[in-house]
Formats: C-alpha cells, sequence, structure tokens
C-alpha cells in the first residue's frame, strides 16, 4: 500500500481523485488540503463521499505531505501550487501535478501564455509530460509527472498515429473540441451557472487556449516536426466528457482501411484507447465516469482530409484516471489496477 | 466464482448489472439474451462495454440459461418474463425477477393493476420480495427472488423506521416521487424523445400508478397493520435518480431529534443507507452511479407533520444495483461485494 | 404609450421584463437600472437584446426614475429595494414590486421571516398583493402593487377554486414544488453551478421556505378561514418552470367531475389559466415562456384527497409575466395585451 | 390577412410555424393536415397551444388546402411531400416546402444524396431557394420557394460576405456543427430517447451529411466559383441551436478588423443577422426562440485561418423562422412582421 495525498482536494478533479483511488487495492489515502474547508471532513464538500472517505480536510500550510504520503497529487491551479510542487519534490517525494505549470518544457512559453512568473524554472527539465501511451518510459521514472490538460490528452491519442507515421500534414490541424462544464473547475461564476450553460452552446478562446502551446509541443515530439493547430474549445451543456474533432489534410495516399488498421496496430497493447468500428464515430456518453478514449475515423475523400474524432471523459482520462494512470505506472502497479472497467450508461 | 446470466439484457437494467457485475469478484457473466441483438456482442448495443464485456447476445429460446448459469436475473418486461422465470425456477435455478411478476402476494392484486393474467399462481408462495433491508433473511433463502420497484424502494427505506416505531399514521400517507427518465425503460417511444422530456416536469399517473399496491404490500408488513399511500410520479429532465418526499402525520409525540436517532439505530448495520446530517435534505446528484440510499428528514412542527426525503439511482439501488445485492445475500457473499463505493460526482 | 423603467434590470427577472415589454404595443421602457452594469447598454449583459433593445443601464444613485416613467417594476432583491419603492410611491407613482417587501400585510410576520426590519411599514396597508385572478379589482386602483412568490403563483391558482367553494379541509395542505434553477436568481454560488444542478434533484426549506407566509395569507383571504399548509420546494435541472403538486383532504363529498367543472365554472374568463382535460395532469414545458398556467385535477378516491397538479413558468406568470399583467390591469389596458401566445415547444 | 395551410403539421417545425404564424397580423391559419392526428385538435398534440390554436388536424386526402389557403406550408418529410407540392403549385398556389425536395438544382444530385427518385423535375427550375440574406429578390416573386435545411442557414451566413468577397480560399472550408436534438424531428427513435441523448455529444455523418451539396450548391453562386466543403455534424443534448464553426483559410492578407468590417456592411441591412462585438462568440443561448443569427470572428493569425462562428435557433431561423420571413418577402410584408424581438433567455 502506498500513502496518497491530495492538495486542493476540494475541486472536482480531487473529488475524482477520491473516487478512483478508493477503489484502488495499493492505495490509502493519508492527506487531503482545501483552505475553505480545513477542518471539515471532505464528505461535507462532496456527500457522494459520506461514509465512505470521511477523512478530515487541512489547509497545506498545517498539512505535512511530504511526511504522511508517499506521492502527492496536486490539484492546486496553476501557479497557485508551483512551490508546494516544487517543495515536495525537493523532499524527494514523487509528485504528479495536475495544473498546467510544468507542462510546458519552455518557461517562456508558460510565461507568455499564462501570464505568470515561473518561480521552479530548475524543476522543468525534471518535469515528464505524463502521457502514458506516448512517454510511458519516461514516465516510469520520472519523480514529477505534469499531468497533460483534458484537451491535449483527447486531441493528443486522436493525432499521434498519423502524426508518427508521417500521413498527414503537420500544419494547419483543426482541433475542434467540445467540453462538459466540470471542465471550467468547482468555482463559482456568472457564466457557469446552470441557465447561463443549460440549453446554450458556444464558442470561445478560439486560436488563444492555453492548451495550445501544450499540444504542439507534445505532437512536434511525436512528428519529429515542427506541427501546428487552430484550437477551438466550445462549451456544451453536460457535466463531463470532451468530443474533439479534429482535421488534417492527408500527406500520403492512404485510404480509411489503412489508416484504421494503423490505429489499431498503435494501440493494439493500451488499455485504454478503443478504435470504433469502420462506420462509428465518437461519442462522450460511452465513455463517461470511465478511463478510456474512444477513436473514430472519416475521410472526407473529395477534399483529401482526413477527420478523428475522440471522445474522452474530461474529469477522468481527462485528468485524474489519466493521473491514477501514471501513478500506477510511477510505481509499478498494472495500468489498469483500480480502475471498474466501463463507464456509467446511461 | 458463480455463473450468472441475465434474461433480457438489452435494456437499462441490463446494462446496469453488467456494468455492476463486471466488477463483482465472484462472479462470471455467462449468458445475455435479447430478441433484438441477439447474434451480436452486447457492445454493439451498449459501446460503453466494447472490449470489456463482447459476449454474444442470444434469443431467448436458443439460450440454455438453465445449463449455463448458477443464476439468472431476469430483466425481461412484466409478463413477458413470467414463464421463463417459472421455468427456470422449476428447473431448481436460483433467479432474481426484475419486473413485477412475483412481488405481488396476491395474484388477484397483481391482475387487477396490471391488467394480464398470472400464469405462475403456484410459485408466488415462494417468491421473496426483496429488500435486503426488510427481508434480508427470507432473501438469504430463497430460490426465487421478486426485485422491488424502483420507487417502493426509496419509499420503503424512508418509512420502514417510523412505520415500524408506530410514531407516524398509517393512513393517508403521501409518497411524491420525481424520477429520471432511465425509469421509462429503453423504448423508443414520443414522450421519451429527447425534446419532450428536457425542460420539462411532468406528473403523471397520480394514484393509478401500479407501484401503489407494492408498496401498501410491504408497508402493512412492516407496520404490522393496513397502510395506504398516495402515490405521485413525476418525471424530471434527468438520466437517473428517484427523490421521494414522503409526508406522513405524527402519531406519537416524537421530535426530530428523537426520530433522527431512530433512523440511525435502525439504519446502523445497513452498508448502503445512509442518514444524512440534520438540517440536510436527499439529492440524488450524490447517489448516481451508487447503490446508496441517502434518507433526510424535516419536521413541519406546525402541522406535526414528519417529511422524509429519500434519494436513490433508480437503476442502481432501484434495480440493478438492489438485485446484486440480493445476489450477494443469497449467495452468502458480504453485501458490498463488486460495489464500488461512491457514485460519480460531478 | 406609457414610460416603464426596470429597477434592478440585469437579472433574470428583469431579462424577462424586458422581453415581454419588447411586444407591448402601450409601453416604451424608458429606464433600466443595476448597479453592476451602470453605463453599459443593457444588451452587454444580455445578448439576446443586441440590436433590440439597447438602452444603457444608469445607477440607481443616478437614475431619475420618478422623472422618467409613469411605473416602475422593481427586480431589486428584497430588502434592498424597499426605500426605493417607498421613495417612488411617495413620490406618486405607480409600482410594480417583485420582491417579497410589500406582500405580507403584518410587517412583524415580514421580519420573522426574513430576519431584516421593515422600514415602510406605513405603505404596507396601501400595497395591494398582485394575483389578478383573486384581486382584479383592488388591483385596478393600486399605486403600489406586490408581485407575488413564484411558488405562491402556482399554488394559490391551484388551490383557490377548492378552498373558496369549501369543498376542502383547510388544514395540512401539502405543496410539493419542483423548480428550475432560474428560480434562484443571476447570482454566483457554487449550489447553482451547471455541474452541481445538471443530473440531480434535490429537496431544500422544507416547512421553512418564505413562500409558505404570504401563501397562507393569501389563502386565508380565499378560504375565509385559517388556512395552512405545508410547502417543500424541489430544485429540477431545467431553465424554466415550476410544477407544483398540491395535496388536500376532500371535505365534501364531491366527484373529480364535480371538481373538475368548478374549475371550469371559476377560470371562465381567465386569460391565461387553462384547466386541462380529464385524465391530463400538468407539463412544465406546455408553458415555458409563456403567461400561462396550466392546472390538472386527479383524486385519490381511496384515500378521499384530491391532487391539484400545477405548471407555470417562474420567470413569465411566476414573475415578470404576471408583473406585466398586473400593469394592463392598473392601466386599463386588455390584459393579454402584449403577450404572444403560445410559449416555446420544444 | 393571407389564408396559410400547413401540411404535416404535427412536427416540431409543424410547432413552431403555428407559434410564430399566431403573431403574425396578416396571417389567419386556415389548414392543417396530419395522418397520425387527423380529427383532433392541434392542441393535442400540443398542448402548449391549448386555446390558442385549437384547429382541428385533417388528413392530406380529405383536406382541400388549394381551397382554403392563399399560401402553404410543406412541412412534410422529404419525397412524402414532393406531389403534395407539386399538385399545389400547379394550381397555382404559393408554396413554401421545408423539406430537401427543391433545394437542390440538378435532380441528379438530389437523387444521388437522398437515394430516392425526383417525380417533380420540371418544378425545379421554378424554386427558389429561400436563403433571404443572399436571394431575396428572386424570392419576392417566387411561387415556389425550397426553405433552406438547418445547418446550411447557419454555415451560409457565416461564409457568404468573405466568399462574395473573395477574401478566402473557396475548397477545403471546414463546417463543424453542433445541433440540439430538435433537428431529429418528431419521430420516436432510440437514438433520440432522453437517456440517449442527455450527458452526450456525438459526431455523426462527418462528410457524408445531406445537407453538404445544398451548402455547396449554394456557396458556389455566392463565390462565383467551385465551393467545396467538409461538413461535421454532432449532436448536443439540447432542444433547440446550431453552432457552427467554420475554418477557411485566408486568399487575401486582411486584418480581423478588415474582416470584421466587411460584415458589418454586408450585413447592415439585415433585420436578422447580428455581427458580435470584437472577441465575442456566437452562442445559441441567445438566439433561441428567435430568428436571429449571430456571428462571431475570430482569427488564427498563426495559421492565417479564419474562424467564423454562426448561432442560429435550428427550429427558427433555421426552419419555420426562416420560412415565415420568406412568406412576408412573398407577400410583400415587412420582413419583420410577426416576429417578437429578442429570444427566451434564460
Amino acid at each position: 500500500m502506498i500513502r496518497v495525498g491530495i492538495a486542493g482536494a476540494s475541486g472536482y478533479t480531487g473529488a475524482e481523485l477520491i473516487r478512483i483511488l478508493w477503489s484502488h487495492p495499493e492505495v490509502k489515502i493519508t492527506a487531503l488540503t482545501s483552505e475553505k474547508q480545513a477542518g471539515l471532513p471532505i464528505s461535507e464538500t462532496f456527500p457522494s463521499l459520506k461514509g465512505i472517505v470521511d477523512l478530515q480536510c487541512e489547509s497545506l500550510a498545517h498539512c505535512d505531505l511530504a511526511g504522511k504520503c508517499d506521492l502527492i497529487f496536486s490539484a492546486l491551479p496553476h501557479r497557485e501550487g508551483m512551490e508546494v510542487v516544487g517543495g515536495l519534490v525537493k523532499a524527494g517525494k514523487k509528485v504528479i501535478d495536475l495544473s498546467a505549470d510544468f507542462r510546458l518544457a519552455d518557461y517562456k512559453t508558460y510565461e507568455k501564455w499564462y501570464g505568470v512568473e515561473h518561480t521552479q524554472k530548475d524543476l522543468l527539465p525534471k518535469a515528464v509530460y505524463g502521457m502514458p501511451e506516448i512517454k510511458r518510459e519516461q514516465i516510469r521514472n520520472a519523480q514529477l509527472v505534469a499531468n497533460p490538460g483534458c484537451f491535449p490528452t483527447g486531441a493528443m491519442l486522436g493525432l499521434a498515429p498519423v502524426l508518427k507515421s508521417g500521413w498527414v500534414e503537420t500544419s494547419g490541424i483543426i482541433i475542434d473540441s467540445k467540453t462538459g462544464v466540470s471542465g471550467a473547475g468547482r468555482n463559482a461564476g456568472l457564466p457557469f451557472l446552470y441557465p447561463e450553460c443549460n440549453e446554450g452552446v458556444k464558442a470561445y478562446n478560439i486560436a488563444i487556449h492555453r492548451h495550445t502551446p501544450e499540444m504542439e509541443q507534445e505532437l512536434t515530439g511525436v512528428a519529429g516536426k515542427e506541427v501546428s493547430v487552430t484550437f477551438s474549445p466550445h462549451l456544451i451543456p453536460a457535466n463531463r466528457g470532451i468530443l474533439s474533432t479534429i482535421y488534417c489534410q492527408m500527406a500520403e495516399n492512404k485510404s480509411l482501411d489503412q489508416i484504421w488498421e494503423l490505429y489499431h496496430r498503435e494501440y493494439a497493447e493500451e488499455a485504454f484507447v478503443r478504435i470504433l468500428n469502420k462506420g462509428n464515430l465518437s461519442n462522450t456518453k460511452f465513455v463517461l465516469g470511465s478511463n478510456y478514449c474512444d477513436i473514430g475515423l472519416a475521410k472526407d475523400e473529395r477534399n483529401n482530409r482526413l477527420v478523428i474524432t475522440t471522445a474522452i471523459d474530461n474529469l477522468a482520462k481527462g485528468a485524474s484516471g489519466l493521473a491514477a494512470q501514471n501513478m500506477n505506472i510511477m510505481f509499478g502497479f498494472p495500468e489498469v489496477t483500480g480502475f471498474n472497467g466501463p463507464g456509467l450508461f446511461p
């Protein structure tokens, strides 16, 4: 059994981490921090946990995370957790950071897109971008894992095979993503009130969303040459789920059958990636509450264009499930340990 | 490991049974029947199961359920599965029937409320109404369990303690229930189309719903005297969840504190019943995907009335979760085996 | 044309008032106040109004409502608008107050339930409770109309005929209401975030909700004797709509047919009350965006109980539509003026 | 007053037509046909209309549409209404056909994409594609208007200005659309059940949707040269609304400011097209129940790409509202007649 702590446990990714880790046979949750809920059992914040996980939250300042835990998940907002993560890493702890702080290798890119100073630049070379399907071996030996953003996860899983194979153009890729509202976090804000979201679909931050550089950095790594993307997020009236529809121009003359086989080959050993049958496209409904990424493929022959669809649960494979998968790799547990198979349907 | 089959696997309760049983360490699913999907893997019907449970569906006529299974769940519609269940019981198999066919001890009541003939009257005395919190010992030795209806489950858990204690009047109880749409089953019908349900709340079948006699039969058993209820179901734009608000007149002069302590006492040993803290009322959100029933209590002192709220997931504690719990009891497994703790939030 | 102003225009009732008044041939909106949006066109707050109503919001302190308007709707929160309303009334203006400040005739009841001091007690005798179907004649001559709460509107329309006729008991009435989330107002609060509400149904404030004394006061007036109610509100994942299910004991031996005829008679001249056909119950879906109240009737013969269902749009008939109807009465316009018939379906 | 009939009135576009036409001062609805509801008042089908429009439905065979009406809207499914429309046109009546039957000038394209024979080829040259913002003058004199598809409406309004000006490439345009479920019509089908749609977002028919040739035909007309598009529809858990996100490569070096001015110029006289302020993108929420199309503009400078977002209500501007607008043009009424300004918010 490893002892695990969560810093910033009172948000949605915290709740999802607790839910997933509760089922994990090798994990004991030993510390939860929350400034607002300090002194209260986490089940006051999340009544779904009542009688199951009633551990008391502590404020960060009063919680000896390093002493109580072998691994710490930081679910603190970007920038806010930077020094906390830095301190834990320096104390020799393993850390999985769910924020953006350690995802971008170049701190200047981080500072430009996030508009804040990076105070732990020395740790950036240590940080491994936690995408198991792409960087499993590095994760295995990492002390600090930067857990990917929710949008990049689905986008990268969809694009990796064709970029690696060189079958599509690396420039001008379009990623049109539709996300449920939990992606905005558990923060009271007018735009995320129920009546403001329900019965509405909106585009936002087109071409300026902060997940863009992260996608380009990692996809460039996969492709072996510069990749550029236009990324367009949309807010959808659903709690969970991200559907990404990805458009790329074919660089080589390959049939849909060949592409479909490539994806099957590429992900043959992956426990959490499913290639849909020909003719089927992705639906977030079938991955809710699970760690799966469902990939569908279509080809617009008239425009020589590949269209890839991917569906994930933004809180699971897009955040906390992925983090637990990374933990399994870091500690040598079988990668599926603690996951309960199918998601919730309907 | 026991071998388990599901007759009528392609509905929502079938999907939920598979999801729950998949996690169960003592169960192997060996047969699934579906007339519409015969010959196809169940994951074609429920893509959430793809790569996890790809077992092929068979038609009932061609499936040797008795030969393949130690226990059969029948998720067939009422009346349709009557002879199937009868045959399996006569073949010595254990059966949990999720339909209404064996819930009412008096076949005349069944025939009156359901408008069809009961062809297996001889089995009625064998059938045990599968409410563990009330009839655990009988379930332990039952060969045929009649799994309670979704509405009765929440209503009875809410009422049992005060009826048993005689603290409330047994006549004129009101049960006002709000259910998600999955309760209507997986049948294409105009009233259950998305645009017909979304942004609407409606009352239906007030005082004539078929779950009424079932509630009265079992509550009469609990109270030791005739109980009558007015039952009012409502359809809510949600996939899952039943919230029941129950009104009863106080028969004895008890404070809310005393009532609250009674509930705590009564359910102290129950794994799946949670009594909410004073001041809190039930919310289906906190039980979704779980087997819990959350009970809240309020007292209208001005009208000397107790108001009990209960929240369940209609597909879990209200159907398939409860069925799995009954299975655990019938086979001597610890009652929580196979359940994964907290539900999905948000 | 009358000149109309709205104080507190940037909430949901403000938005709905503007939408309704825009279609009114006798109304010109001449002033809108909002503290947060002062200096900005209202269409910045509500982009649905862009190009249609781009009037600039003013802060209350800088807006000469009395000078600019013949009638002022106050959509300010209770207590906050008390002096504003008082000042306008004293300046001789007609005012329709959508808050609770002038609904309760007895200031002590107000102070007890709302926990704040009433500073305009002298105006209470002038205020008319604005329920046209009950107090049309008083409204006609009123200078100050206290617009009813959203829950009381549907409850009172459902109960008035049988209370007036003395056919039901006046004590122990139960009103179980289900409301969409817009009823909570346009205020950023964690409990009203999309992911906290969606896929959840919850009970709250049972027997302690502030609309209770208002219901009892007005229903007592209708019945001619003391009426007591147990009121239970529930939050539903929908933007708009209140469904109330009302339970009362029969005091006289009347058939459902007789009751149905009573309702038809009682509301024969009412433009905005519809009695559903026998066998039909209310559905909020069919009143969304309209000023109708749809009433359904059922009788539980076994328990000698009448169950009344009413559906309204909480922002229309439950607030702003009702306010516009009151305006029509106060200014002698035909009562349906400005209303556009059917609501939005689906 | 003109006399108007609706063939196929019991679907969603029928309901929306009735709602809109009810407010129209120059229109009297004189005939409604429905096979399923023949003999029943339309308000039995749509209780929202109760007491407002209680006209009885007739079966097509028994309804003298030509005799009773000056204008007929055909809301019959494609192919089914072909001869009906043909007959009415030959009888000298004005017809607005909401199906796809007369949208494609080349019957071979129709037969290829729709897989049925076109039996009224001789009428195709008479039919005018009913997009007022593009073909107002032809509509004015048309006897037969082919009302555009819901997806093409939003897509074409978004693309017309830049295609007309030649500022973007005409090949390889991507239209990624997100539609509410009412777009699937009022037909009981498993995939459109509430629990199958709610909490899910899915892609479907990518690059093979039947609205593709319609878009290309009309956009080619606008651009003056061949336009090709990749069209990707998605199903969203909402009743109404289509958001289209449109990607095109810049052909000329124009700034976002210049593009924004172009759109303002181009649509300066249009009553139902709104160009959002710079920095704002489209949200279906702000057009629900209205006839507006809201256009947002973004430029991905890094990829030299223009991203256009458009929001419409699929049943209003995407179907019945547009049809009423076409009627206004055909009969010389001011184009906004009968429309009630802002949509419903929230």
